[in-house]
């Protein structure tokens, strides 16, 4: 370690090799809107899609084939996805906890779907109320089924940085769940930090342990802004050459507890710290803005995204200037 | 460059060598309040000042000593700073615009002022109504003076990222100023990202250039985090080895005429993210987050550190859940 004493330069090369293009995977609609108090109409929610799509986004999860008992903000599943429909190019995936709700799923004309496992047993059976182990059985049963109806299936892994009930999650844990994932033949693990605690010297260790075994291609990360660090932790996924990212339009999602705290990544923050570094996402910054607008007329309030807040300051100023002269 | 098709893991490494320990330099009182629309009373800033101390806070920027004229808001800098007092290990600082302002930081008490440059020419102009090369002069007077006082000089370069008017800023313009600065016997240069278009490549690009000519220890950052990249690029600083960070309580400061719209790093995400690399910064995390929020409620409006407002939602979470059993 260099000590204060004797400072020297560290530089260049580190950001020299990063990926030519990144995928952005949005999960605004889905994760977002579920975790909103206010429920929008379907045709609300079908124009945010709409505005996603025309911002250039390639992947989004829209909804989530769970029972409404449990979810009744997503339990407009079925008629959001014929609202939408299908667009060329653009692949849409939805969560389903079992059988029923890949089913479901495949009926509503998806060919991708994602499943859910937590990396904490306290935090599994909490949510999901299934032990790890129970969670990941769910998971084999959709995924074999999935690959006789020839979708594809992605896993998100959660409180892989940290758990709201246990704490610290080892990493040893995290390597063995994605191994199994794996081996079920999920094509992509999304790395959760669920609650936003992730450094980015925590990301390098995770990235590390796991990239021993796990195919780089295979990983994507889904990082929480709680705390400030989701584009750092991004920085350093990027720079170990991952190339999915999980985003929320305008960072849609928070914690409807605690108005201003942020929760997802925001997709324009992603996006322009990504092309600003000559990084490829496919999408345009102003029509992503234009989603982030519509997000917060829709929802009723401001979002976090500060990439979307410093574009709207900016209109407000110069449409302020029109004005006086 | 790895393309998408084949990827290939580049991990480990580039964060082993951290700092142990980095100084933050908190501009909240003179840079964050001085942007705000409401002037404090000057017995509300000094409870602010107050706050910082408490949180460990060992070098605080706590006014400017600028013509009234200009920045009514800091007019009362003799005042406050004799309300605040000495305080044990703490360096105290101001910014002085020229000769006659660092006699008054003198007079008032302090050891140290800092000088304000910028990186170009139209910001230059607006700003202080100077050109580079008198904002120059203007400076050398002031550490000249300042070494015969037995003061020492900080130098914040701004628009270094970027500039509202002009746009790119050539790196070899800011590696000329810089060198000049440091001729001068500026003790530190502060290089601003003033509207916070920065990205983690152009920060490695900057720091490269730099690196050749000035010293590593007289390097800080001074990043705003306008479009979330803020830490990103104090992370790339961190790993070249820069070892002082501006940053503002609560990110203070902001944009006025953008309400939500942020400014200034906050000192709560900064220290978050480095303690949790474990990089030392002497500063109480709760403490700060007393601080920021004393500072919401001086000000009377929600800040945009994101550390800041996760931890007062938990606090209401936790308030709420004890009144329900």
């Amino acid at each position: 370690m260099d000590s204060n004493e004797h400072p020297r330069a560290r530089i260049g090369g580190w950001l020299g090799g990063l990926p030519q293009r990144v995928d952005v995977y949005e999960v605004g609609p889905r994760d977002g809107l579920q975790n909103e108090l206010r429920t929008l109409p379907t045709r609300d929610k079908a124009r945010l899609v709409e505005a996603l799509v025309a911002a250039g986004e390639k992947r989004i999860e829209v909804t989530s084939f769970v029972s409404p008992k449990w979810i009744p903000q997503l339990s407009d599943a079925e008629e959001l996805l014929r609202l939408v429909g299908r667009k060329p190019g653009v692949v849409f995936s939805a969560l389903v906890p079992n059988l029923k709700g890949l089913q479901r799923a495949r009926e509503a004309g998806l060919q991708e779907a994602a499943v859910f496992i937590s990396a904490s047993e306290a935090h599994s059976k909490k949510n999901i109320n299934k032990s790890i182990a129970e969670a990941l059985e769910a998971s084999r049963e959709v995924a074999t089924a999935a690959a006789q109806m020839g979708m594809r299936v992605r896993g998100y892994l959660s409180t892989v940085w940290g758990c709201p009930y246990e704490g610290e999650v080892p990493v040893e844990r995290v390597v063995d769940i994605c191994r199994r994932l794996v081996d079920m033949g999920l094509y992509q693990l999304s790395l959760g930090d669920t609650i936003g605690v992730g450094t980015p010297r925590q990301t390098e260790e995770i990235l590390s342990a796991l990239l021993k075994y796990i195919p780089l291609e295979k990983l994507a990360l889904h990082l929480h802004d709680t705390r400030g660090t989701a584009l750092a932790n991004a920085l350093v996924g990027l720079s170990a050459g991952i190339t999915t990212f999980d985003a929320s339009i305008g960072g849609l999602g928070g914690c409807p507890y605690a108005p201003g705290a942020a929760g997802n990544l925001a997709t324009e923050d992603a996006v322009f710290m990504f092309q600003g570094m000559g990084v490829e996402t496919g999408i345009n910054l102003d029509r992503l803005v234009e989603a982030g607008e519509l997000a917060q007329e829709l929802i009723g309030r401001k979002l976090a995204g500060k990439f979307l807040q410093a574009a709207l300051g900016e209109r407000e100023k110069k449409a302020s200037r029109r004005a006086r002269t």
